[in-house]
């Protein structure tokens, strides 16, 4: 019982704060989203608001290390599947009407200069993105992996922020078709036997 | 003096946004920050913080229409002009601490989905950078200005999200490098009489 109510106030918090950031999100807000007592909450949590919200960005973040390879994976030309994770990008925030997928680039900005416990917490998580895209590109003889990865996350976090203040999936859609024929004629490796993916992020949510 | 006194209010919300947010401001920090009493405040802007963030918001995001323009305006061969965005934008950040330069981006991905006032706000400021970048590019010959412009400010926007958070300028510089050949070779013309290009916006920090 103990683990399942530190979850459900980990996946309370982290769906609070992909919807109002951080500073607009109170003790008050995480008790009636997990329907966990306050005291429960700092049993859990001893440090609070700031602690719950470190481990539930690490969380929510883990979750998305492997979106990039989960959509590059069914592709053989690294330009088309390039493009292929702009336009999947683009169908999923317009099929959820431009919600925020994901609080860690949000909260990160907001908090950067201001609560660094969190700050390092997102860094931590940003960290593993770029090594887990990067490993994936590598396994599959990209020669600039590194910079392909971090390129393709600061390219869709940007995205991701114009999209959803203009409501428009342009942003997405023009960075596919800027980047795609960057790396079309580019063939990728099998992917490496034992690789196994999950499911894409979108259907376990 | 009326004029000068709604200038350090909207000059005061700016800066306390670009470091804090939106939701973490409140009116007591714009006194603190402008020198005006409360009073002043409210005459100036009835509605409130709301108000008050919607204009600092809009004055703080104009200053940037031109940001890229400044940037490319010296360059002969457009991916070397890509290139150098980010490595201008890598030194910047290095060079002020990893600090916030801007915070239209910032606030717009916290209130998205919660401050409607300040979402369209945001979407007018970030509709004014993709029209001035792509008439900008459009003057001086590139055929895809509307996707180039949309992929840099969206692809900068991110790489400031994963530097800030890194405090390393590896995303910004491997976007230049990814970037930058994509147009290598490609001429710019020369930049069309009568377009005059105010000084960097770092200068008048």
């Amino acid at each position: 019982m103990a683990r399942s109510t530190r979850e459900a106030i980990l996946t309370a918090a982290a769906e609070l704060m992909r919807v109002k950031g951080y500073a607009a999100v109170g003790m008050k807000d995480i008790v009636a989203g997990s329907g966990a007592p306050i005291g429960s909450l700092y049993h859990h949590f001893p440090r609070g608001k700031v602690q719950i919200a470190g481990e539930a960005l690490v969380n929510a973040g883990r979750a998305y290390a492997l979106l990039i390879p989960t959509l590059v994976n069914p592709h053989t030309d690294l330009g088309e599947a390039v493009e292929s994770v702009f336009a999947q990008a683009a169908q999923d925030m317009a099929a959820t009407g431009f919600a925020n997928m994901c609080p860690v680039g949000t909260v990160a900005v907001e908090i950067a200069d201001t609560v660094e416990e969190l700050r390092v917490a997102s860094a931590g998580v940003m960290a593993e993105w770029l090594e887990a895209g990067e490993a994936y590109f590598a396994s599959r003889g990209v020669a600039d992996a590194r910079d392909l990865t971090a390129t393709l996350i600061a390219t869709l976090e940007g995205a991701f922020v114009l999209a959803r203040t203009l409501r428009d999936t342009e942003p997405l859609l023009a960075a596919g078709r800027v980047l795609g024929p960057r790396y079309r004629g580019i063939p990728l490796l099998p992917s490496p036997a034992g690789v196994s993916l999950p499911a894409p992020v979108g259907t376990a949510r």
